[in-house]
């Protein structure tokens, strides 16, 4: 199975490079999965039904999410309805949280298991993502080897951890919510796809998407500014290719993508 | 002028990382200068007089340090003697902390200045590195146009925003401390080269160059566990080479490299 | 010179109790300064200016801040008229922060300097409390002996070290920003009066002033809620009494004042 | 019921203020029930076997502890046998964790559940301590419905939303951890008996109970400083004495204690 992750799209700028390139990333590597991570979606903050909708439109098959899901309202309305959207698993009390942390999509005649998880170290207070993943990993392996975990993290440590403790058990481990691709894809030794961070897809000049101004002030000052994403401007795309096996869900391949004005596509 | 920096070298594997491919480097590349961050060479916990040593026996210019920096008593011995160790400039009571900020290296003709700087983001209490960056840049600029930042930091934002604010004034802004390389290695629109993280240069199947077992232990228990660098196993090496004007110090490339068992150091 | 300090003023409930026990308080201790905490007054983020005129009006002579100053915009706008106000005054860049962290009073023949710093454990990147806190004691000195700090900060760590560490230097160091009074007044071996923290002036039935319910929703749930301050409900002021020798403006006394429906006040 | 209730005993200094104390203690209140938080007790960091049998020597029924349960590798040796002890009950993955987080003591007639959780805001990732209290509660219930517990948490928002959440489902809630005596005992509308946090009991003119020096010089320079409870020196004793109904459990008198050379014990 061909899996196609697009990390962290943000804002306009985001969605257009995701508008523009997709088809091409489809001609090119021909995925049978397409996954995204939309919890920038909405000028850097949740995503509204709208942007989902055109996701979907545009052959996105499930999105995931991170410690921006709730920031924009409007998810609230539709999350109950939204068969595509996945946010983290690893609340405390997941009982009480709208949504769910793990699908299971339907390609043709395979099955692919889509987790996201959070991490915890400079993340706030959340259930062991360990111990939930491994859970949920025992649950989807009734149905399919195919298991693809998007794990929204900080630090470095706490992903290569989680690459390492799902090693054997995971088709991939792939990292967001750095918004910097990392250049340490690898296959890990018992079969798991892993990549410490796929990076963002929004506005290259900026810092993770966001207009450079405002942060920087804010570092400088500590004084209250608005961060915002740009309407338009030079984009970039980050995304992964995951190949696994179709019977065991080992992977095969993992393949990082980056579109840039610095480093372009080739077609 | 073409600069080598090997990225946080980890333990014993990093120090035999850095004597194993050091001469290969030195023939492929010709850097004229070798500046090396050696926070975690003794056992992952600052640095030793003998290991100081060894690197400048094998022909290391100059030594970045960061947060690790006074984690092995040994320095606080030799740091006033070391005049090849840079430690985190930005200090807050800068005057009542061993060593220094800034050196400036002569190479044949050529003056460079590196310099180090520590983020703020989750890395505890620092002054402004901006600021102290741009004194520091003011001082260099009377000698040198050839200006190296190790940026050590946790945080991405905190990166990019040091690679933007320091375009075209630093002939190099890049990054340390996740211990995972980026694949964002470009050169800003004023002429600074820059990538997020260099990576590190330790054991290649552990967690930030450690044995993997206690730190996914204490992920899970939040128990007290010992974090170990191993004496012997498969290595990495993560680098980058920046090539500068010999007259403006505005940078021309940045190329990242990556030597293990799954990237081959090509010879 | 007896100085009445009221802390956190937060929301209506606790500009209503400054007004309902601001005269009484005036009858019973006769203080010859009043200072207050108005860092949470405006619905418990920041001050507007109608609320800071109003404290003017009822007696009371300086307002420190905290890190909740800049909540409300409000404050942009007539800061630099505010001769009564005074933030933080160790912003690492102090020069491109409006306003001043320190101001001399005068009262009748006496000058007072208050002086409000704030920690950094827990609370973002901030220069050096100690040393800045130094240098306007230095400063303050030339004109006073009388000298208040309002030490805005977190730990009870940081809290102690600052009151030893301006022992004999300030007349007193009391502690504002976890809104619960402590039981620790005394006056340290040099002179100067401590208090670890004054505690709040506002809602005495909620959570650090505010109403409980979306507070106790957040820490179970992680979810985005509102917290607010109620526009009324039984009340609590928590303030100290110092008192220092005219001359020396060292302490000789500081006394706990606590106002609430269990502890009524005497009159 | 009438309960005593020791903060963090913290070193030698603390131990001795146990051992000179607590006999006028027992005298003057009669407490029924001893419990004493122990995580500091060797030299400020955990507990030892000959520490915790002196305790019992003394009449101390159990041991509560915190953040710092497992500072002291002694304790590894002798949790299993020490029926006294009580560390956190909150851990994520409490199967894992040595020791327990709920113990119901027998007095006489009388069975009483004491409880220790610990908050998450700046403590680390632990479990969600109000559904683990919860479930403690539900558990203890059966027996008794005399419950205690001890809530070892930094942010006074974390412990003040405790009160209120287990405000009458719990005899009392009571919190350590910032190692400084709070003045809000109350009794909350639902019965249950609250003070923020009881204090800690040790060296008195220390920062924590500890010395001083090393804490300010970290503080200012960052750099690795030693942080040691002294052997001797002046002492405090803080405590709180709550007073439940013996049959409903519900609290009817909470009274802090503070012992130390500025507010004498009256014997
Ligand atoms: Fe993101
Ligand atoms: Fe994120
Ligand atoms: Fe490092
Ligand atoms: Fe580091
Ligand atoms: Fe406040
Ligand atoms: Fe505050
Ligand atoms: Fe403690
Ligand atoms: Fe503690």
């Amino acid at each position: 199975v061909k899996i196609l992750f697009i990390g962290d799209v943000s804002g306009t700028v985001g969605q257009k490079m995701v508008h523009d390139y997709l088809p091409q990333l489809r001609q090119v590597y021909k995925p049978q999965v397409i996954i995204l991570n939309g919890e920038n979606a909405a000028e850097g903050r949740g995503i509204t039904e709208k942007i989902y909708k055109e996701f979907l439109t545009q052959g996105v098959d499930c999105i995931t999410m991170g410690n921006h899901t709730w920031d924009n309202y409007d998810l609230f309305n539709f999350i109950e309805e939204a068969t595509h959207i996945i946010r983290p698993a690893n609340y405390e009390n997941n009982d009480l949280i709208p949504g769910v942390g793990m699908r299971i999509i339907k390609i043709n005649k395979q099955k692919i298991a889509v987790i996201n998880l959070t991490g915890r170290s400079y993340m706030g207070s959340f259930d062991d993502p360990f111990r939930v993943g491994d859970e949920l990993i025992a649950q989807a392996k009734k149905e399919t080897n195919q298991i693809f975990i998007d794990f929204h993290a900080e630090a470095t440590s706490e992903k290569q951890a989680a690459g390492w403790y799902f090693d054997g058990k995971a088709s991939a481990v792939v990292g967001t919510h750095t918004h910097v691709q990392t250049n340490d894809a690898r296959i890990l030794p018992k079969g798991t796809a892993y990549q410490t961070d796929v990076g963002m897809t929004g506005f290259y000049n900026g810092i993770l998407g966001m207009e450079k101004e405002a942060i920087i002030e804010n570092f400088r000052t500590q004084m209250p500014t608005r961060f915002t994403t740009p309407e338009s401007g030079s984009g970039q795309l980050n995304a992964c290719l995951v190949e696994t096996d179709d019977k065991t869900g080992q992977a095969k391949k993992i393949q990082p993508i980056r579109i840039d004005e610095d480093t372009l596509f080739m077609d």
